[in-house]
């Protein structure tokens, strides 16, 4: 497969950057073809503005359409088109970053920011039917996509009655939100708990873990969340009542729940 | 009251743009200092990185212990420090923001990353007790936080059983992971739904709400979020079995339902 390794950490000489290359050499191994975007090395600009779009600086900035317009025409900043490129090639993608404040790092959201236009990532139709295509559907459905994340609670704290939250509903905006609304498979993350104090063999364990994942990283069954297109939402995207009858929260969009 | 008004939206001629300038025209209108934080018209820069610590480059960063000491020995960079006076000159503070991929944008994200470092906003010990303060507890505790945000989505879509997630629980890693965690209190988000397609009598409504919203900033009832130190998580910080019980999901860590 082609692996794309999204990786957002300051430091090199970090845990993250420890885990980052022992996660690209196993794929490598396992011959799979790697190319990683290092967010902090490449001194990515994370920030949307006008400059993104080849666009006029008198006119009124309405981002989404101006995005699709750009992407349409061509248009669209030199870095976000080789960011957006490096994932048109790839089967799957790896997100790797610290937990700050219960999400990512500003620099790797604006990569979602800037690399996912409308157009691209959202907005897009489908010309039979003109259908909005999203949750499952869409440009970049069949592509596989898994976070690899080090919180500094621990994982008591972010199970499912911790006080943090658990942590595939702290991440439902990239997972659900962001990688299942524009189309991709999500994988199960690869969390490394309480990474302000991890001793020695904690990290062996975390290593060998991510090892044994990315081993997996095709065939893995994704978590089962509900598609738009399904049936299994009214027509204001209201989940049936006759599906997980009388339960709200982030769960429901589980076809079965996965923790 | 002084308040606090953090704005991040890249065009000035937005419907972002319209209710901040009614937001603070409100507020001054009602005898409350403002002071506002523009970020994208200050440039902020949203990238976490070695030199907001004062910091010697050949050493290795680590993000949390390094920004404590900046912090402590008052030598963080100098567009960080503003930014802390301001929060801590504040009673109460705005944040507004368009929802992009269910998170705020990046630039304001990298607000909280670069501004809430640790010894300010979390790592903060009670010298008596040597208890670590969070969860209503902390050097920001008797702040209020208000968010305000524009989404795509629709009302029904963001409601309990709605494909985006319900706003709130969307929002938790904001609310209750930063806001609440670091002390302050959380007003219930002021939302305008639908925001790619509002019309002028919606525009209306919501300027309306918002001004409602902010004529009771000083005593509308925070959502009720559990105190870490109320007797309710054991020591993993995990809720106690007694309470919510049976439950798991967000929606537990509030005291009584509030959606």
């Amino acid at each position: 497969m082609q692996v794309l390794w999204l990786f957002a950490h300051p430091e090199q000489r970090s845990l993250n950057a420890a885990l980052r290359d022992e996660g690209v050499r196993t794929l490598r191994e396992l011959g799979h073809e790697v190319e990683v975007s290092d967010l902090y090395a490449m001194g990515w600009n994370p920030v949307v503005s006008a400059e993104d779009f080849g666009y006029a600086p008198g006119d009124r900035l309405v981002v989404g359409a101006e995005s699709k317009r750009a992407f349409e025409a061509g248009r669209l900043s030199a870095d976000v088109r080789v960011e957006q490129d490096k994932l048109v090639r790839a089967d799957a993608v790896i997100v790797q970053f610290p937990l700050w404040w219960y999400g990512m790092p500003a620099i790797l959201k604006g990569w979602f920011d800037r690399v996912f236009v409308k157009g691209f990532a959202y907005g897009v139709v489908d010309p039979g039917s003109g259908r909005t295509l999203r949750y499952g559907e869409g440009r970049l459905a069949g592509k596989r996509a898994m976070v690899v994340v080090t919180a500094g609670a621990g994982s008591a704290s972010m199970g499912p009655r911790g006080v943090s939250g658990e942590i595939n509903e702290v991440l439902f905006p990239l997972q659900h939100g962001t990688f299942w609304y524009s189309g991709m498979s999500v994988l199960p993350p690869v969390v490394v708990y309480g990474a302000d104090r991890v001793p020695e063999d904690a990290y062996e364990s975390a290593a060998k873990e991510l090892r044994v994942r990315l081993s997996s990283l095709g065939e893995e069954e994704p978590l089962p969340f509900r598609y738009q297109n399904g049936g299994d939402y009214d027509e204001d995207l209201v989940l049936r009542p006759e599906l997980a009858p009388g339960r709200k929260g982030l769960a429901v969009h589980y076809k079965k729940e996965s923790w």
